[in-house]
């Protein structure tokens, strides 16, 4: 049992009994922590280095600041672990990430001490700036603390918050958590700047203007800021670029050193007026070598040996649709020049890394900006090339405007690679990529894909990077394809034709994209009982195969559409073309299945999809009971 | 005739003509230009002070850059007249913002020298970075420079892009238009700092890093450079914040005075190897007293009389939309203290600012700041107040990740105020707002309300801010209302029930919004030829009101959905529903009247929506066929 080792941790059932330890014994904790973080994370999986890289701090902060009365906000939420096992949750913490248990993220609904959930980056100190505002208001609520890491800050919307917060001037800590480690190693020269300032220099080791937290700095800190100060007194323009923004600026400072932080924190909570930043530099793994070695791959580990740092990694014999994708990128890439890629620090992720390491000038990670990712890459169609922007389903929402506005109203031939749409697994509600067939298929324009299968991938890619008349997208789910036989090259699809994968009779399911081997199960279940569907799939979800409909209308009774989104979307438009073209007025039935109305929880994928009632046998069922009310209805006068 | 006064300008056909002119020559055509403008606008109405700021700035740059082989990108595009007028659009530039006209944006399919449209803000410099790749891998395109305002600037995208650019180091220029005035007073600590640069300090006032440029500037900027270089020179981190992000910067200089402009400008262009950053000070509404004195007024105007400034606006009856709003929340803040309200950058244009002068405190202007917005509206219903987040359609597509990570996955009670749903008249399709319902509609949990005139849209904000069980929102159009009487205040409506407006019989037009008094004269219409619509108003997006669509269902045979908004949207869920219950079995015939697949074009609202194919008049159409489809059918046999 991990709690043999852990005999000051057992002692700990809340922040509140942190507040009674001493300094030295807040260091011995954190040491127990970090040993409990790594046993927990061997047997469940999930974001070990950045988890790791924050143990001192939750223990610092934890200890000097009021939680939950103080609201703790962690960005992006996944270095969260070290916080739960703090705040009650230690007994749960093996149920991470699975069905029915914590999530891997800040949760509201989890803890009073998860002020604000979390999954995406750069929201943190907006939300922090909310609760400081809430508090000056009257609400009861203390004060508010985001932490936020140096990948998340070069975020446009964490530039919007700090720009809003240090012209506000209330009261709020920001702890900037500096490993120089997004996911992937950092790019952009905000990362380059925090590396100045953590350069061995009097001026920019330590710098703050304000005189009354030097004085209640720690002695080392405090001969730092003052030297800075004296060297900079005076002149405009000198201070760091936080404090140009309107915020105090304290650091850098050694996030694993429990000396530094608890003064520090100590000094900014007792005399703080406005916004301070605190700039703390950590190490993503700290603690476990094989994690700090190489924090990219153990950013997000599976199950993993202890002693060895194995990982246990689910074999399967089919590539995945993200590896299927690279690898036709890369292979498009090396036949005509003018074919670029974005990425928003994903790229092993996205699978650009492939192209990226064959053509490292054409492949540009801008960083956690998909915002001006999307509208990059249209510069770049607009110049002439061939831009493809790779990002997950559920980070593309952040350049929604940019796809609007700058893609589909020009025009503009920026080809999608939309990975990890539909539901994702571990990473549950938050990740889920359900919403890009709503939001993509009212645009005019756009032109929308979904592969059944990993070789239905590969001619997508190559469809996409053929079609120049205006913008496409591909989207298709995380993890292995169904190993299809792969072609050695893409075919050129003709541009929104669907294909019958089976004739049948009575009921045709409709299916877009990876759920199809779903229906086949399912009629393979249907045809056991006799019936016989006709299964076919759309590939393109705009444009809509109006004459694959007219066809399926005119020889089917009814029409199941099956999709791995959301409600409003390819069902959606599908039920809207053939309602005003008039194809419903006879009577023709249609299902729509889609996500359901309402978030689906971490579990299994295949877990969620159940959740979601969109098994084959849920299929399975809606198919069969159109043929039941069939038989029925043809013994009665239809009516009119 | 203007022309008489512009001897220099109408020997310009095209920016080539400006280059072998005399400095001299290009300061009298500057003059010129002004007036022209302003003549211009006097007569169409538009954003005149933005396009006077600029007018010598866009001499400066046709005449040293090689435009269009050179892409020239204009952020927002709202300043672009001069650009117009000097790009070969002189003799269209009456037709500025009207149907078939010139749009009063950039628009890439009006002009060569337009390489990227915009209207939105922000876009600027990732298009232009986009260009400069696509040069740099040798793509037919030479420069790229964008043109950013200090309110523009302020938005997260345009940081990213200057932190992907200063990190990418390639050759681009990044003019920085710096009025203090984005449309409002400007907000944020970015605008403090800038600011700060102009001070009257010599450190501030002239900052270059770069031996190579300073030696090439004009006699007076290099002193000024010279004496900032050594003042810091060797130290760290004191900078500008554009150095900090790895870019040149040249600045500030007077943006009216060519003898600084031309200069700097040819400097810049000979010399750069990276990314420069000029700081140009213009004056919002130069040379124009009335605008000059109040460029919040003079921002976007109608038509006015050169001489006295005089707008003549259309006076209409009705109280506006906005203004209802407005005044509806201030009257509700009255009562309630923890409502509180944000807008990103328009208090004017969303009518918050009718609040924010009775409560100040309350009322929280972001700057163009919309991810932002959002999550910190959702931080303050965290911590208890009740936020109104009041943005604009169009560009709430910025917060849209926002609005489903932050609010929807944590069913936080945002109150979200959209004006200028559907569309907007003169700003054209890139102002429409057209996706507001399909983006919102997908959302689980979500409240989604549009008023069918002003007093309902008294209800659905009182409505709005007693909903306390999640996000909310009430999506109405620009302009003025159509009279309606006004409760003295708001009632509480029933969440997800519409309301029967007449019974009829036959076929139901259910109608979702303001677009309910065509759906009355299309009925009025009808009954002229003897036919007795029903007609209804969802009052409801979503939820659905279940029991009215069965009722409907029931007693018609066929139901006509009309919505302001694209396809997807409130009729897709509408018929989804109906599907998917097995109401459409029996041969119900459904009509979903939307906006159609393609953008819209600027014209007057009522002209565009007969362009979309939406007036009475259509209505009428399309519920008369289906009286008339009814009659064939009943002759017949029902098909099963």
């Amino acid at each position: 049992m991990a709690s043999t080792q852990t005999p000051l941790l057992d002692r700990v059932a809340g922040p509140s009994d942190l507040r009674i330890l001493s300094d030295a014994e807040l260091a011995l904790i954190a040491d127990e922590l970090r040993n409990e973080v790594i046993d927990i994370v061997s047997e469940t999986g999930g974001h070990l280095g950045s988890s790791l890289g924050v143990v001192e701090l939750t223990v610092a902060l934890h200890a000097v600041f009021n939680t939950p009365m103080d609201k703790l906000i962690w960005d992006v939420g996944h270095q969260c672990y070290p916080h739960k096992v703090l705040t009650g949750r230690r007994d749960r913490m093996r149920t991470l990430r699975q069905k029915g248990g914590l999530s891997g993220f800040t949760k509201r609904s989890e803890s009073a001490f998860d002020p604000f959930g979390a999954a995406h980056s750069s929201t943190s100190i907006s939300a922090a700036l909310g609760f400081a505002v809430g508090r000056d208001l009257g609400m009861p609520t203390g004060d508010a603390i985001a932490v936020i890491g140096d990948g998340s800050i070069s975020a446009g919307m964490a530039y919007e918050a700090l720009n809003n917060a240090g012209d506000e001037g209330r009261r709020l800590f920001v702890i900037l958590n500096d490993n120089e480690m997004s996911i992937a190693p950092p790019v952009g020269a905000m990362s380059t700047y925090l590396s100045r300032l953590c350069a061995p220099d009097p001026l920019a080791r330590m710098h703050s203007l304000t005189e009354g937290f030097e004085a209640a700095m720690p002695p080392p800190v405090r001969a730092g800021m003052r030297r800075a100060r004296q060297l900079v007194s005076g002149l405009p323009g000198t201070g760091t670029l936080f404090e140009e923004l309107g915020f105090d600026y304290i650091g850098p400072i050694d996030g694993h050193d429990l000396g530094q932080l608890l003064p520090v924190l100590r000094a900014a909570r007792a005399r703080a007026t406005g916004p301070v930043l605190i700039h703390c530099v950590t190490v993503k793994g700290k603690g476990y070598e094989p994690a700090e070695k190489s924090a990219d791959k153990y950013h997000g580990v599976s199950k993993f040996d202890v002693s060895t740092g194995a990982m246990n990694k689910a074999k399967s014999n089919a590539p995945s649709y993200t590896s299927v994708f690279g690898e036709t990128l890369t292979d498009e890439a090396s036949r005509d020049p003018s074919i670029v890629a974005v990425t928003a620090a994903m790229p092993a992720g996205t699978g650009v890394k492939t192209m990226a390491d064959r053509f490292p000038g054409r492949v540009f990670d801008v960083g956690i900006a998909e915002q001006h990712a999307v509208t990059f890459a249209a510069g770049m169609a607009a110049s002439g090339l061939k831009p493809v922007c790779a990002i997950y389903s559920t980070f593309l929402q952040r350049g929604y405007d940019q796809v609007v506005h700058d893609v589909a109203l020009q025009g503009l031939p920026v080809r999608f690679a939309i990975d990890r749409a539909g539901l994702v697994g571990a990473d549950g509600a938050t990740h889920a990529g359900a919403f890009d067939l709503a939001y993509l298929c009212s645009l005019p324009g756009f032109v929308v894909m979904a592969p059944s299968d990993e070789a239905e991938l590969r001619h997508m890619v190559t469809t996409s990077l053929a079609h120049d008349a205006g913008p496409s997208a591909v989207r298709f789910p995380r993890g292995a394809g169904v190993g299809a036989e792969l072609p050695e090259r893409g075919d050129i699809l003709p541009i929104g034709k669907g294909r019958i994968i089976r004739e049948g009779e009575e009921v045709a399911i409709l299916s877009l994209g990876a759920h199809l081997s779903e229906c086949v199960v399912a009629a393979d279940l249907l045809a056991e009982q006799g019936f016989n569907p006709t299964i076919a799939d759309a590939r393109f979800a705009k444009p809509i195969d109006t004459e694959l409909l007219a066809d399926l209308a005119a020889t089917h009774s009814a029409i199941v559409t099956v999709e791995q989104g959301a409600q409003g979307g390819f069902g959606a438009h599908v039920l809207s073309h053939l309602a005003n073209s008039g194809a419903l007025d006879r009577g023709l039935r249609i299902r729509t299945m889609t996500l359901p109305d309402r978030f689906i929880e971490q579990a299994a994928p295949n877990e969620m999809y159940e959740d979601a009632g969109m098994t084959a046998q849920d299929i399975k069922e809606v198919v069969r009971a159109l043929y039941a009310r069939e038989t029925k209805i043809l013994s009665f006068p239809a009516v009119g």
